[in-house]
């Protein structure tokens, strides 16, 4: 497991992940390793006090003191954590033999080695359409009295989006049980009635290296993303925020009367799934509604290994709903690593705002482009066209005197990003860069003035540049425009399913804002750079990723728990899901980033734009219990104690076994390289949670090439809370290309006020 | 008369200065020029209708046209204004053979070649005790309804210091007569509640150089000067006002409820003194209270020739107090230009206030220093010293790779501002600066990260770098101290009298906050850089100069007109002369940083700091009527016409001539190198301007070495307005080394009400 801070280039970053992830590994093959067991609580023998105490004295009597060993805490078998809420068991330090040892004692049920777990960072915003005058905000008060936890960095518990300015009129739930713990530049007087609690977990990184030596050993962010992230969900209302004039407005989360529990799990010196689950575990015993998880493993772990996945089955089982953010390893399928049917899982899409440039000639032309340089540059120069030098990509540019003070040009013949470097280290007045690389509209990392203008601009300019004897330009920054078309897009970055830990369910879910977000930000790590030596402290910051989508979808579900506190989780997934927008701004579909623009399907996007409003009032759900979702652990073979090691509970059984969950989508597969033909038929309950009788009706939007019935077609409810089935069998041809098709099924209540949408996706088999 | 920016070093700007003069004379060396004319109405012929014809027409019969010449306005002479307020004549190009023709025309009082005019600008602040609880500003309404004129570069009318905000409950004054003139990029809809009017004038430039292109024809200010000055005096409230994070704060002007009037005579293409002339007897004629100028001519004219000293005459004559700028070409003696008696001549202080950058060392010492970088930056490297870089006078640092993303030290070896171009053109990560120019005090030009600490901070920062194998620092900025002291110290920038013009009246008069003063600027002018490229925006700037203390005390002078409406310009410069302060925050006499941090002297300073809330109730107060000043116009020698040009008027009589105009300051001059002893004598009147009986007994602090006799001792008033007078002797001796030595008589109410200082100056007679 591994962190890697704000992505800038995929393919580099991808790298640099993969390198962490060997690396840590590494350093791992010591004689002692931390394994994270789980247990069968119901076998404890009656003579210990509490779980902790049995697992202490098993884990105490496993080596006895060596005096002559005095390396710390490797030297013999050592507990870094029990664990009772999300998971019962506890990590421990042990070595090889010790595991063995452990493996045999009555009440085990499983054991594998701790994990670095990744943090999904990349870029975002909100055009969501919640409005204090109608629609969610107002019906779920702003989500009063909602407790989200946020796992993550931690908090600097300063922030402005922190502050409990109108949150003091009523008092914290009495569920709550959570802290405000003490520790290094962080005291019990730093919670507030915003931020109600903050703890803080890294026994499980000291035992993978005792020599550790912790920057910052408190809930105190140090690396931002935790702080972002929260601020994101549940923020408070902070007028004239901005990313250095960019996106200036109001800061407020999601849910801005929700109250926020912060627990820090990761570390700049690493991040531990012992750690998380910790974290986790407390979180739920705190009293959490909402967990938001903007991390993951970027790799294949079944369910009964993935700490994220046993962590929240629990939290499900609790009634807490968790929103996982999907990944940043797009656009490639199979992309998407722990998709877990108990969690919604969230795509990242771009906003309808664009941080504007505007270039003028001195022949009167104005282009409007695309700038994030972070000061109110003022240009107003010469343009220094050189073909050699344009395509900004050596130091001879540096040297260039004729450049100094002058605007340059940068063509589109290489990287930006590089060029962007290479410009930063001039000394010219500003660049002027053509280029249609689409990443650039996910980076806020833009160190030189400049405005990024687009091919189709680029001969308008060189015209100008060539015909003209003084060729002058001037450029304007900080400009934001906000309704930009089309919007939303799903970007290249997020990662895409049929999920690599089980394929049988569409997964993401569904998707929300996550590049260019603007949120809160701790004033000691870098915000933005000039040039290639000066750093700049803001206190707001735009970053990209699913990671910044995920708070969204928090925030979301944490109104939605207001609104509606007797739901389940997973009809509050479904309401999320079936209202999702799969249209943009423009009511085309929406497009897909990292695939040429054309449309995204849902193996990119699940369902669409989460559509809070619509979310508040869905219809139907497709509502699920813990034995349903067990069911399935049933189906994929999972030995006894592989499931229990998830479910912590013999009361669940394995009498029906099925891949076919009640979910509020479907995907059908087909074999690679025939032209079989197949059915695929689903089974599906839906209860009406509208107020009192309803009728919908079906419409089908059959994948290409598939015939999709549904039977019945119609469904008759005669109170709410009331139950109805229906089978849908998809019939389809296997294609030769690969193709991916997909569709949908629409349930539409005959008076107009639901439509309760399902994609359908029919996809090759896929290996990686 | 020149023009000049924002002065960094005072050798060079005075080099500068003077390149312009005489480039500027040089280029007028045409066929025809542009001379100011002044006439005496009085013997126009009846045949006109008004003396704008009367003009017209005797410019016209100068010169037949000749068909062949087609060179535009040069091709025969030609009006540009007539003037009728400040003062009676016109403005026209004309030959010299024209000249001589007019010379001999009936009503012809003098001529003199157009001039340019120079701006005044530096760096400051306000520190002065306004507060809204007691004192000036309730007293005046906070200078409701007077009118500031500022005659300057113009204004930026969107400007939020220009909002209306508060100034719309009672109607413009009736008395005004202004407009808002159409222009370039202004119309008549730009002006408001606050900002009453707005013209523009420049023909006399257009005259000097019919070729030119103005920038921008219309009042709108395109090089900042003007609108920050004007803001100074009268900007509205603006909350969160700042330069780049400094001086951080509600930015507003010392009458904030006063209203503006802009009257743009400077132009980015030259300044004219025809034109100044014509702004000045427009203002005077659309019914401004107070006149702000903050430039003059750095050059020795006699009143007759100066158009400042003309038009302000006219002024004061309609009861408009004037506030002019005393120059900024200190620290030496004799450096004042045109010190005006009818004027209230303002020196620069420094205030109260710094701008912190704070530097801390990898072994916890933390050193507050000396930084105006004007963004965010986050800091955090090695320091790298390398001795034969740390001059950083030289190329090499820029090329020195190991320099590359850490903090290089400066020495106190060479110029600092020399080590800040050549630091800014670096990548090393920041600069420590060891230096003690006190010249970087007054600048806001800090373009690259970096805090200057003293050089007596600099060994314990050299021990640790030498001392430690990895030396580590980190540095906050965007801190303002407020409440620092010494404070004000006299600018050594600040111009110190004897004045040039006229060495028997002490000038300057007072002091008032001059160096880096925040207020207004223009958004399309660069208010700061970063490195050697970047121009920086911003729409509040801090600027030095004489030119930002002048409508600090515009400003107070608006404030005492609207307390006391009656009251001449005398009395107004009277109230603020004799409560001005000559102690500084640590009740020592104020110091003076053009000489070494001595004590300043009242050739530096006038009668001190300017204390507003002192100047409402001055006790007693030195009037004078514009006779007065004839008198001493006339002991001057000047022939009739000469002191006609100033007086406009033959109603003034020369039966009294005299040097001792009843001013509220003393200066008695001796014969250099010899140690002849002598007596000074001076006669006053002082008018009781407290309400009812008085009784005032004379203190007297006597110049070194002198005896200071006052009679009578003491003063009895029964009622308001009476007057008394006094006389003053000071008996004392040359001094062989030319030393300047000073003291005080001050009128002290029994009461303790009033205590009414003048300073007393005995001063080597001094030559240029």
């Amino acid at each position: 497991m591994s962190f890697w801070g704000e992505r800038k280039k995929m393919g580099l970053s991808i790298l640099i992940a993969c390198f962490l992830l060997i690396h840590h590994v590494g350093s791992m093959s010591v004689e002692r390793s931390t394994y994270i067991v789980h247990m069968d609580k119901s076998v404890m023998p009656k003579a210990f006090a509490s779980h902790h105490h049995w697992y202490t004295s098993t884990v105490d009597s496993l080596s006895p003191v060596d005096p002559s060993v005095v390396d710390g805490s490797r030297s013999k078998a050592s507990l870094v954590y029990s664990y009772d809420n999300v998971a019962r068991g506890f990590s421990a330090v042990l070595s090889k033999g010790e595991l063995e040892v452990v493996k045999k004692l009555p009440g085990f049920v499983s054991a594998y080695r701790d994990r670095q777990i990744k943090l999904r960072t990349t870029h975002t915003p909100e055009f969501l359409s919640l409005n204090p005058s109608a629609g969610l905000w107002p019906a779920s008060n702003y989500g009063k009295d909602v407790i989200i936890g946020v796992v993550d960095t931690g908090v600097w518990p300063e922030s402005r989006s922190f502050l409990e300015d109108g949150m003091t009129s009523s008092p914290i739930p009495s569920k709550w049980k959570g802290t405000c713990q003490v520790g290094e530049e962080f005291n019990a007087s730093m919670c507030n009635a915003k931020l109600i609690g903050a703890r803080y977990f890294n026994k499980g990184l000291l035992a993978s290296d005792p020599n550790i030596t912790l920057t910052m050993n408190s809930a105190r962010d140090t690396l931002g993303h935790g702080t972002h992230c929260a601020s994101t969900a549940a923020g408070n209302y902070v007028d004239g925020a901005s990313f250095f004039g960019y996106a200036e407005g109001t800061a407020r989360g999601i849910a801005p009367r929700a109250r926020v529990a912060v627990y820090k799990v990761q570390w700049p010196e690493g991040f531990q799934a012992s750690d998380f689950l910790a974290g986790i575990d407390q979180a739920v015993a705190d009293g959490v509604d909402v967990l938001s998880l903007s991390f993951g493993f970027d790799e294949d772990l079944p369910f009964y290994e993935n700490p994220i996945a046993i962590a929240s089955f629990g939290a499900m089982e609790k009634g807490v709903i968790v929103s996982h953010a999907g990944g940043n390893t797009g656009p490639h399928y199979l992309s998407l690593f722990d998709a877990i049917p108990w969690t919604v899982t969230v795509a990242a899409g771009s906003i309808d705002r664009s941080f504007a440039g505007t270039l003028t000639l001195g022949n009167g032309l104005t282009i409007t482009g695309w700038s994030v340089f972070p000061a109110s540059a003022l240009v107003e120069s010469f343009i220094y066209y050189n073909k050699t030098l344009a395509s900004c990509d050596s130091v001879a540019l540096l040297l260039d005197q004729a450049s100094f003070g002058n605007i340059v040009i940068c063509e589109d013949t290489g990287d930006f990003f590089n060029q962007l470097e290479v410009v930063a280290r001039s000394r010219a007045a500003a660049a002027i860069f053509i280029s249609k690389d689409p990443d650039l509209f996910t980076s806020a990392d833009f160190p030189w003035p400049g405005v990024v203008i687009s091919p189709r601009d680029g001969p308008a300019v060189m015209n100008y540049v060539k015909t003209s004897a003084r060729p002058l330009a001037t450029m304007a920054f900080k400009q934001t425009v906000v309704g930009t078309k089309p919007a939303p897009a799903l970007e290249s970055y997020s990662s895409r399913g049929p999920s690599r830990t089980y394929t049988r369910l569409l997964k993401p879910d569904l998707m929300a804002p996550g590049s260019l977000v603007l949120a809160a930000w701790i004033p000691n790590k870098s915000a933005a750079r000039i040039g290639s030596a000066i750093r700049l402290s803001n206190d707001y910051k735009l970053l990209t990723g699913t990671s910044m989508a995920c708070p969204h979808v928090a925030g979301v579900a944490a109104l939605l728990r207001a609104a509606h506190p007797k739901w389940s989780p997973s009809a509050i997934y479904s309401a999320m899901m079936t209202t999702a927008n799969a249209l943009d701004n423009t009511n085309n579909p929406i497009r897909d980033n990292g695939r040429n623009r054309t449309f995204a399907n849902p193996l990119a996007m699940g369902s669409g734009q989460i559509d809070p409003n619509l979310a508040l009032n869905p219809g139907l759900v497709y509502d699920l219990t813990p034995q349903d979702y067990v069911n399935l652990l049933c189906y994929m073979n999972y030995t006894e104690n592989q499931i229990l090691t998830v479910t912590r509970s013999k009361l669940y059984h394995c009498s029906k076994p099925s891949p076919d969950l009640n979910y509020p989508s479907f995907i059908a597969f087909y074999a690679n390289g025939t032209t079989k033909n197949t059915t695929a038929t689903f089974q599906r309950t839906v209860t009406n949670v509208g107020d009192g009788p309803a009728t919908y009706k079906v419409e089908v939007v059959a994948p290409a090439g598939s015939v999709v019935t549904v039977s019945p077609k119609m469904l008759f409810f005669s109170n709410k809370y009331e139950k109805n089935s229906y089978s849908l069998s998809v019939e389809y041809k296997s294609d030769k290309n690969g193709m991916v098709t997909f569709g949908s099924v629409i349930w539409v209540e005959d008076k107009g006020r639901y439509r309760v949408r399902s994609p359908i996706v029919v996809s090759p088999e896929m290996a990686f």
